[in-house]
């Protein structure tokens, strides 16, 4: 490799790069996304490829185990499903946290790539069986019908998945949150602790790659029917919580309240309409796992214990903010799949809900969680949630929140 | 906020800043990390709390939710269990890439907080109560004894849980690595298109907060008998699949490893010993889900289907390398909490098992997943493990590799 160390701070930009026209109709125009490692003027984005795992792919190309101008073989790793175009798509304010023809990049710009651009998927679809043992459970007691396709006698459910990386363009995510681009650039500069130079020196580039988790979808039913206005769609938006999610813990609803939406999904898939999952990487509200455990302990050792009428304050104390999950974003993911119409959808946020309601996608039937698979210290959380607005059939009050009590950090 | 934008590779080091002695035995001498972001000056790390997470601050402050100096006030949210010292915390060498003394900082640098030091926590620890539905299949089954007190007979586990953001001490890193440090800097900073200018301009700060995911430990027992020789330790080291973890897909043997590790490590609380899950946050072994969902499709649509045979040639095709969670890292957490010595290790990675060796941390009895609970898509890839070193009873030879098909896309 070379002695001379590249700083990126400074446009060194090749004339033969394509331009970046976001929201254009067709891939050609709207252009590849470029994010070379080893061609620093060939690129037309901030930031590289697969996120925060760029940071392993370093220790791999220092520790010797990686080439540093590995290109991908991109051969058979087509999406097994086609999702799109969709009319959405070439609305350039429609979608700016992820690039809609990111699936579509070894077709759409394969004459690109076999002339030597770097360019690299940022979605990835493909299919599988999963089982979760409430799926089991839930054929056991007779609320779910195996019909031996979408759903097995044994609990396994045929999906498509996808995962999707972010991709931000950064105009348009200024315009959504309502902020000047220049404010967006330098917060992202200076709360980042100064990440990414370019994001305040490179105006001339639109497109950032940021360094968080993505997004995994799964479809319940055939995923071609999505877009068309008589496809019945049923959906959980479901923000990650690890120790909810995997471990069962059950200070929240998280996991039941998931394994319900893949109930509704799979129920929805065998009446001919889509279920779908979207699952966010946004731990603890996007707060990460340490605050969210700081927070625990600071619930449960306040005066008075753990308790509902306290629930947000406690996390705005450590954190600053009661939620930094920015809703705002959600709806892209919904117009890159073309649906403008949710029947069935199985979450009580008024955040969520507003987000997509805002974006003009319809809410037919809002699904909340049955109160019998609330977990018993997760109360706290369920009564102070509704209490601020979640969707409920009853809204506690104040005498009501002071009711439920969290356990102790001994019990 | 001020009209000036201050880039962060010119050293503006305030002479009052501590400086950070890695190793040293206590935490006055070793100093605190200083991360803050409105006082450039007197920060001693490259990066910021949170991780990643620190992208959505970025929006939270962009947008006005959340002020732009926000400290966050620990009252309350000290550990619920107290870890360490231990001996291993004063070695350089044996802790690199997290900071032995995270939890400890409301206490510890209480007086310099009081002075207005912005240090904050890279590690929480909670207490919670867990439920896995295998955990009450196994009590059903009569593998595991509800206790009351550990398992309670509805299936709800008492837990000590920890989460541990990534703090890397670079110098310590790349000597684990065995490069030199600037080789180590240099292909952060390139590899990560530019991200933290520091890394290669400013030597003079060795440690570094990297924003990828961290990891979360469950303990399963009485924390407090850990670093004694004769606490008998299970344990599973487990890194994140979230397709199999939370939905259970069954193309491997992650969750169902997962509870059966679980299942191992409540046995050992209950005979007195203490039990601990290691979860990782390095989805597709740390190459990222995108990349990961490729693979599968490349996996499933070469010529002769999937198999174990070209199992990790698949995935080398497209990232290049076969595996990116580079268990040289791995022995810092043990480290961490005093373990010298694993008794029973549910785990058949000979990379995790010779991570752990190498460190001179002995392996008592390694347990393997049990055959029955391999899901059905899952052989391929248990096959190749075996044949490429994994730990078993038996290791098939080439004519058994060939035999294990997993399923085309479209079954």
């Amino acid at each position: 490799m070379s002695a001379h160390i590249v700083l990126t701070s400074h446009p060194r930009r090749d004339a033969t790069v394509p331009e970046v026209r976001w929201g254009a109709p067709t891939p050609e125009e709207r252009g590849p996304l470029v994010a070379s490692l080893t061609n620093p003027a060939a690129r037309n984005v901030i930031g590289s490829h697969s996120g925060a795992y760029a940071v392993y792919r370093a220790l791999a190309v220092a520790s010797g185990a990686l080439q540093r101008d590995h290109r991908p073989d991109l051969t058979n790793t087509a999406p097994a499903e086609a999702i799109g175009p969709h009319p959405q798509w070439a609305d350039p304010d429609k979608i700016v946290s992820l690039d809609p023809w990111g699936h579509l990049v070894s077709t759409a710009f394969a004459d690109r790539i076999a002339a030597g651009l770097d360019v690299r998927p940022t979605i990835a679809i493909t299919k599988a069986h999963i089982n979760m043992p409430e799926l089991q459970a839930a054929v056991t007691a007779g609320r779910l019908q195996p019909d031996g396709a979408i759903l097995s006698p044994n609990g396994d459910v045929r999906v498509t998945k996808a995962a999707i990386d972010p991709v931000w363009y950064l105009p348009g995510l200024a315009k959504r949150f309502g902020i000047k681009e220049s404010t967006l650039r330098r917060n992202l500069f200076e709360q980042t602790a100064g990440m990414f130079p370019e994001l305040v020196t490179r105006n001339d580039l639109k497109v950032f790659l940021p360094p968080i988790g993505g997004m995994t979808l799964y479809f319940f039913g055939d995923v071609a029917k999505l877009g068309r206005p008589e496809t019945k769609v049923a959906c959980r938006l479901h923000d990650e919580c690890n120790g909810s999610d995997v471990f069962g813990s059950d200070i929240c609803t998280c996991r039941p309240y998931l394994a319900h939406g893949i109930e509704v999904c799979i129920e929805m898939a065998q009446q001919g309409g889509v279920g779908l999952v979207v699952y966010n990487r946004k731990e603890g509200r996007a707060l990460g796992e340490v605050t969210k455990f700081l927070v625990y302990n600071a619930r449960k050792r306040q005066t008075g214990g753990d308790r509902a009428e306290t629930y947000f304050e406690r996390t705005e104390c450590v954190a600053g903010v009661q939620d930094m999950r920015f809703q705002e974003l959600t709806p892209d993911v919904f117009h890159w799949l073309g649906i403008t119409r949710i029947d069935r959808w199985a979450s009580m946020s008024n955040m969520k809900h507003g987000a997509l309601t805002a974006a003009g996608i319809e809410v037919v039937e809002r699904v909340p969680i049955p109160d019998e698979l609330i977990p018993a210290d997760a109360r706290v959380e369920m009564d102070a949630k509704k209490a601020a607005g979640y969707f409920s059939h009853y809204t506690p009050d104040a005498n009501e929140l002071a009711v439920p009590k969290g356990r102790g950090l001994q019990e």
